[in-house]
């Protein structure tokens, strides 16, 4: 049994009457506990702090938050903790209530098995043919409303590939099911820019830190499947995953280059 | 409070794990209730089933549904039935189960109040500032991801509109918040293509089958704000409203024209 406090308390289940089940109506935060700590808490809680802002949700307490945390997971070094914050009951239809009472849900989970050959080998993705939501006002926010990822990782399971990249309406590369995309070329550093779709990822964030640090040439720019396929390296990033080399993209092989190594010891 | 069965059971929370919860996955229906029948259930059903299958989401039986529907509704002349049905359970991260056990919610939930004026003077809408989501492979179906729908009922309410219209990235509309949008031009019927963003509504159905008997040429086409504003008639459809005649869209006014008219007669 996973343990989970609603709003502080012990509970296994939320009021049906919950916007969250009937319309997605709500943010989420996935945070690596690592020896015990979670390293990247403040990226995370100003991350759900701006997603609240967007939707127009009442702002969660960082005190309330951490205190709760904290009981769930204890001693235990490492760990995955998921908040979610809806925008609580509502009567049906739409139209969220004037002064709505979110609900907080702190659960901590068990980390994920990643085999260690993701990390010294890479992985093998694939294009998902399930393509990526657009919505200018959405884009960005980890959001509850996640079918697309959920069809793209359905793929992703029935190929048996570690993860797949998923495209907008016009072919750009947007990202991976689970995770944000880099790629190398000729020195420069290049990610999607995440305007119309996507999520803007804890350590997508991170990378574009150390590679100013670095003083790497850095495009945020629209990504065609054509430029990435020109690739001199590619990586994925995820909170939890940290950094994984791509060494095969669909038919294409790719090594694991200088740039991917040297995040990969930085953000490890 | 109002009435909830989980498969089967009276309950009024979903279990934390559910995916509906965490990613919105699952679909929903929302059906009227009239002199204590449900005249459009089989369009209902039959939208569900198509729901599920393109999801990949076990479907659900009918003679169970109807069973459940019936024990919640008893002798109500009027009412409001909403199904959900989700992906169920699951552990953290985007992939489905391989066997999902989905979980079937019934509520019988009360009629909304509807000013009469609606139908006899007509409403005035807004444009949305929120954009429409866009994914051809979740356009049309009545999914759980709903966000977009919100913020602009959000809008609506704030601006105290009745409806608000919701465009795409290339400012096509698609339709209403909450409803289907047809306009009449020149004797000539039309209603957005929904292959992009939308949902196929079940009395946008019926307008369509009507068009027909009344050999009605009928175009279902992409809409520009443009060709809107050129209408010699607008109205809206949901299986809850019925039919409103739009008289106000913006500055502009509009008639309730003829067809509009006849549409309101036939499909009371």
């Amino acid at each position: 049994m996973n343990a989970c406090l609603i709003n502080g308390q012990a509970l296994s289940a939320l009021a049906i009457s919950d916007r969250a089940i009937a319309y997605g109506d709500g943010v989420f935060e996935t945070i690596a506990v690592k020896q015990g700590v979670m390293p990247l808490w403040a990226a995370h809680y100003q991350r759900l702090i701006d997603a609240c802002s967007q939707l127009d949700l009442p702002l969660p307490n960082e005190a309330v938050l951490l205190k709760e945390i904290d009981a769930l997971k204890g001693k235990q070094v490492q760990a995955v903790i998921k908040i979610i914050i809806t925008r609580g009951s509502g009567e049906r239809g739409y139209c969220p209530p004037t002064h709505p009472q979110t609900r907080r849900i702190v659960q901590c989970l068990p980390w994920p098995e990643i085999p260690q050959a993701y990390y010294t080998e890479g992985v093998s993705v694939i294009y998902c043919k399930t393509p990526v939501s657009q919505n200018t006002q959405l884009a960005g926010i980890k959001h509850l409303n996640r079918l697309d990822n959920v069809l793209a990782s359905k793929e992703c399971d029935e190929k048996h590939s570690a993860e797949g990249l998923m495209c907008d309406s016009l072919e750009r590369v947007i990202g991976g099911t689970k995770s944000n995309i880099f790629y190398v070329r000729e020195g420069r550093l290049y990610t999607p820019l995440l305007n119309q779709a996507g999520v803007l990822g804890i350590m997508r964030a991170q990378v574009l830190l150390q590679a100013q640090a670095l003083n790497i040439n850095t495009h945020i720019v629209p990504i065609s499947r054509a430029a990435l396929n020109e690739a001199d390296e590619i990586f994925l990033t995820n909170s939890l995953i940290g950094i994984w080399p791509v060494t095969q993209l669909m038919d294409k092989k790719f090594p694991i280059g200088k740039l991917t190594q040297q995040f990969l010891n930085r953000l490890d």
